[in-house]
């Protein structure tokens, strides 16, 4: 049977990119082209124009229903003044909390050829090599949340950061096993010298251990951890945290190596997987052709490995578009001033190399 | 009537810096000695040892009544095992609420002879010239916790992340200030598009606008702060956040330079102001005379210029150590395999250059 792909465009360069992404598959299955189907879905800014909402109950529906979800990218200044539960990021919010994607996994690697539009000296950049896995339906982001006046001092506001037991033990042991299949080491990001949540997090990390004994296992703080990114990347393999500070440590991890524009990630539960690349919907140049497809492109390999059972052609993928990336072939967010290739010629270049 | 200053030497390389900067202080007031006094008080590990706790009563009590006080270093793994509350950070946090220093002024700057230590390109490192203002008595750092069991989810933990408009207006305030005094630019940073204190955070901040027309203003988002921090520093003058994101940034801001060694702070409430050096107590080479004393001297200079109404001997100060690091004299923090030299040596030379 037909394995069901739901594709959410979204808004911005969403849909040039995730039509590359599609022709890629569609050729890296040419030789069984049933064993995939496409279904187009609406989310964000998208969605709101059509039905009001940015998560609408059909698109909930389908990706229920489905084995895997491709997202392109969600928001633009269309949709910022509506209230805080009408902008195309509470759909995304919802999305994710729909399909129980607790476990967001970012690699960041560095290529070689990309190295010259990292902000990094060489030497700091060229040994970068880690994955971030951020807790992604927990926390401060899903929290209960107050307004109010005070007697004397105005408004105020409260969020709060939550975490059960079970919520940390199920991302950690999948930093646990992602470390296992890399290099053996685990960091584990925490403020623990400040946060309740924090120190929970620590405890069940330490319990857990035992069951890993041949992963090593480090704590570091979050502000330690921002700085050592930036002065000594290399010396992280698995990175494992809570949801907000994955959100900060994962987009200063992904201007390292210069490739933000090449960046996958996958954001995997018990269900449905739904993969996405790291970049925004970078309305500025939305519709003219230029986008860079390779973060979505390898977003579809890691769906194919992580949802499909189809590791071989996810290889395959990430080996055409190394290759791409190898001879020297850029879009324009990658070019600095040499010149640059439109969204299909970079399409058709990795389909060249399949 | 002489200026009481209290001195809190702490833990590690601790007392060492704290004496740099008290013969530095000596020596730009050889001309009116009686116009400082000094009194040495007990913080962090090193009270822990002698009291109990790690912010003694007596200790909160001679800050209190003193015009400023100047803080080395606290903590150390010696201390790391004890109950959260009688860690040497929990004297830290206490002493910041006792001071009520609500505003944690960070400047970071390049020095074209330090560039050579900093993890990224020269071109990018170069034009870093910034002012992180962060938050420093409210938020998540000190809003209820709780911990706890759940039904069905094993142990639970809870932190609140509070913000009253009070507590928000008088830091967005420095910030304005700061930017008034500086470039005239303020990037205010939040996460207005998830967490609702972030919402009230940018209300007041737009609220606040009109009273300064000369300075321009933009918010941008926690997450996308840490990406351009990296890619494009100098993009920012003065920035100002709350607690949490002001811990996680104003770290990762202080390694862009090489000069973490060198770079000051200042916390600013009503009362009397806490000064001490970014860096922390380095238990590591605690004792062997080579921590570098800079970073606190220039701490120091931030004491006299916000707290003792000294200005002049703050710039003179400054100027001093800005010729010492032109010069390339370097602790051993920053001798990248040269030649280094002793704190005792380091600190003569920026007398000598007074
Ligand atoms: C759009 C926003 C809510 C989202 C987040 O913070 O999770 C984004 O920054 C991300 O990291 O995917
Ligand atoms: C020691 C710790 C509680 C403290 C903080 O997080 O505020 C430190 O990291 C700092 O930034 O001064």
């Amino acid at each position: 049977m037909a394995k069901r792909v739901v594709l959410l465009p979204g808004d911005g360069i969403g849909p040039d990119i995730v039509a590359s992404a599609v022709r890629v598959l569609r050729q890296v299955f040419s030789d069984r082209p049933e064993a995939l189907s496409f279904q187009y879905h609406q989310l964000g800014g998208a969605a709101i124009d059509e039905t009001g909402q940015p998560f609408p109950e059909e698109t909930r529906a389908a990706v229920l229903a489905s084995d895997a979800v491709l997202l392109g990218a969600v928001g633009g200044p269309k949709w910022d003044q509506g209230p805080g539960h009408l902008r195309p990021e509470a759909g995304l919010l919802a999305l994710r909390k729909a399909l129980g994607v607790y476990a967001n996994m970012r690699p960041v690697r560095a290529y070689e050829k990309l190295l010259d539009a990292s902000p990094l000296r060489l030497d700091v950049a060229k040994g970068v090599d880690l994955l971030i896995i951020r807790e992604l339906t927990g926390g401060i982001y899903f929290g209960e949340r107050e307004r109010g006046e005070t007697a004397s001092a105005g408004r105020f506001a409260k969020d709060t950061m939550y975490y059960t037991e079970m919520e940390i033990r199920r991302v950690v042991k999948k930093g646990f096993e992602a470390a296992r299949d890399r290099k053996g080491h685990l960091t584990s990001v925490d403020k623990a010298n400040v946060l309740d949540s924090s120190r929970l997090w620590r405890e069940v990390v330490d319990d857990m251990k035992k069951d890993y004994s041949d992963v090593t296992v480090e704590h570091v703080l979050v502000d330690s951890c921002a700085m050592h990114l930036v002065t000594r990347p290399e010396r992280f393999d698995v990175i494992v945290t809570e949801n907000l500070f994955g959100d900060i440590l994962s987009d200063e991890a992904a201007v390292l190596t210069g490739s933000i524009g090449v960046l996958p990630s996958a954001s995997l539960g018990d269900g449905p997987g739904l993969y996405e690349p790291i970049h925004g919907s970078a309305p500025d140049i939305a519709g003219k052709g230029i986008a860079n497809p390779l973060g979505t492109i390898l977003s579809a390999a890691m769906m194919l490995r992580h949802s499909l059972e189809e590791p071989e052609r996810a290889d395959r993928i990430e080996e055409a578009v190394a290759r791409v990336i190898d001879k020297g072939l850029r879009t324009a967010d990658l070019a600095r001033g040499r010149e640059s290739v439109s969204t299909q010629a970079m399409t058709d270049a990795v389909i060249a190399a399949l």
